[in-house]
């Protein structure tokens, strides 16, 4: 395709984490660098669902200085912000075959803004909405370009070697784990602590909770993914040996461990219980376990769900994948300019002892049906801890420490 | 009393904070410093508990250099470790009058090993534990010096203008406010976010949740306290307004608020419910108002205990926390030093429009039985808020990040 000449617009969607600004600061900077050929950049806020409703934000304006150059200051203060800054959206695009008045219709806006480049920053059903568009395009006569640009603190998209939120995710949850380790260790009683992490399907957060373990020798006693199905028996034979060994058990689990029947454990305990108002209780994984060990053991258990300060603990970003973050949306504005499109800009582990990545256009299509689970060989015989080599994997993701600003004894953010 | 000359104990006692190991560390500071009068220090290894089994560390030999000098890379690492070092206990003595056989115990160990300091780090429990000591040694010949030194997140503490470790735990929720803020702002759907914080009668630790709002205008809609009896009625119009204003409603409450009648909220959700293992669901307060709001609105909303991190997250600390946490550690050497007994070193804020603080030795006796609740004016007319006077008072106790080491991108802790 020839290089086009018009605005861009970028958006973000899915749920939040704290390197999505990174990445949207890297938009920023690819769209400053190509001026040639894209003349403004568009924020939508929350998604194409507000796009949809022309619910924009102008950030070349935004983000120029007085004399028009890039404000590198906002943009950092952008970089250190947790979560979608333009906002967010869950919407699903309809299959263009089944409503092409759908992509007409947006079509129709893009035409109005004379919006050439399209960015969607986010996880599988962003890469969905990209791949659709991307589809809908080659039915018309309409030249754009359309680019993914992965994010999601699960890790569990395909053709990217890891996706950017992931490392930031894994060293606050390995961080954390450390404190709480050092936190249960006080006391000489038997107690178990249960820690839940998010992860509904992969269990890479899960398994990042072990990280201390080839970095200082600090771990949890256990760790349960997804991956492998949960027996209630093994799981309180675990428990025993831990127990016999020291007073403290520490597990990581998470939240979407399941039964071989599929049965999530954190529904188990949702089955009959409702509080005084007749609600159910939903559970949770954690809760569940607690429960088990309370019965088997008969001993002290806590669960702590890590919930929310997994995905936007910015004040705790890992160097590593904010760098990783900008520069995967630098990549993905120089891929447009140079013509590319229906591709998401990837990140790729290049061979060799020293870790170090190369950011590579790959074809979009398809990207959005895969789901990159821990693989078996990243996973103990037993199934209930991660290998050596699982963690050396990521142990590169979690790497250097950011520099947030603060102000008065808090993290300065930027609201756009 | 004359300038004692011996060896000096020190133990940490109740629940870990991210400072009481840079409490610690001052206690460290300060025998290393008072070399003419104490020979050398030793550690308790889980409180008074752990030293009537004899299980001590000597602190002297571990600090030491290479020339017998303090070790200030290892005393810094200490720093910045959470949780009690040393191990904690839970132990209450009984009263000296009642049980003189305890002490006599007591005392002959100290004999043993030539005690004559003893510096306990901890809360109410611990004061009352050096209160006692101080009673009984007033009946024998013994000569030694019993100086309490100040530590609890809850800030309870009576006599102190704040307990050494409040800082941290507050920064630290301060900051996740802010982040849960920006979390929950990005999708545009009516959705209610609840925060539990720590403190069963003391509600300073949710107090800090509002303190992004006197620095940079973002703030949760409502701060519940237990200083206030909890009205379901009130809570549900204050939500109601708050869902009029905006779609993402966060509410930041103590786990301790009551009703009226003195029942805990967080209990009320576990009457009748029961899980699949028949245990008493327990419900906390977070998700008794989860269920609340659920039943009143049918929104969208979620419950997040901070739970441990509160407590623990020594990767962000307060500086000027952790700088008057060693100060008081120090000081209370410098008190006993000076021959000073049955006190606790205390925090005393200067009068003046700059924030400044001295350390000074306070009567230990009565300590113990006395807690300090956000008194009334702290609190806003409608008692779901805290004032901007409160937050005047707490602001100055965030100041400053400190810097903790990281090793291949994890905090470093010392084990002790």
């Amino acid at each position: 395709m020839a290089t086009l000449k018009g605005a861009a617009l970028v958006g973000q969607s899915g749920g939040p984490t704290a390197a999505i600004n990174a990445t949207l600061a890297g938009v920023i900077r690819g769209a400053f660098e190509e001026k040639d050929c894209i003349t403004k950049l568009y924020g939508m806020r929350n998604g194409i669902e507000g796009f949809l409703g022309e619910r924009t934000i102008d950030l070349t304006e935004f983000f120029s200085d007085a004399s028009g150059n890039l404000d590198e200051n906002k943009l950092e203060m952008l970089s250190h912000t947790p979560a979608a800054g333009l906002g967010s959206c869950r919407k699903k695009l309809p299959d263009p075959d089944a409503d092409p008045a759908f992509f007409e219709k947006l079509i129709a806006l893009f035409k109005k803004y004379d919006i050439r480049y399209f960015f969607y920053i986010g996880g599988n059903d962003s890469m969905d909405t990209v791949a659709k568009l991307t589809k809908y395009l080659k039915t018309t006569d309409y030249e754009m370009c359309a680019v993914g640009v992965p994010k999601t603190i699960d890790n569990d998209l395909a053709a990217t070697d890891h996706a950017p939120g992931y490392g930031s995710a894994a060293k606050y949850i390995a961080s954390t784990m450390q404190e709480i380790i050092r936190d249960c260790a006080v006391y000489t009683i038997p107690a178990v602590t249960i820690v839940e992490v998010m992860g509904r399907d992969a269990g890479w957060l899960t398994a990042s909770a072990a990280l201390p373990r080839i970095i200082n020798g600090t771990a949890p006693d256990y760790i349960y993914l997804p991956e492998v199905p949960f027996n209630t028996e093994d799981f309180i034979r675990d428990v025993r040996a831990a127990l016999d060994k020291h007073p403290n058990v520490v597990i990581a689990a998470s939240e979407g461990i399941r039964f071989a029947d599929g049965r999530y454990v954190g529904e188990s305990s949702q089955s009959g219980a409702a509080d005084v108002f007749g609600h159910k209780y939903l559970g949770g994984t954690g809760n569940t376990l607690e429960s088990i060990v309370k019965d088997a053991f008969g001993c002290k258990v806590r669960a702590i769900e890590l919930n929310l300060p997994q995905r936007c603990a910015a004040h705790l970003q890992s160097a590593a994948d904010i760098e990783e973050s900008k520069g995967v949306g630098r990549s993905a504005v120089r891929f447009a300019a140079e013509g590319a499109s229906g591709v998401m800009a990837t990140i790729q582990r290049v061979p060799g002892d020293v870790y170090q990545v190369a950011f590579e256009p790959m074809e979009i299509a398809g990207i959005a049906n895969q789901v990159r689970d821990v693989p078996r060989n990243y996973i103990n015989e037993a199934g209930n801890n991660v290998t050596d080599e699982c963690l050396e994997y990521i142990k590169p993701l979690i790497q250097g420490e950011t520099e947030p600003m603060f102000k008065d004894g808090l993290p300065v953010h930027l609201v756009l």
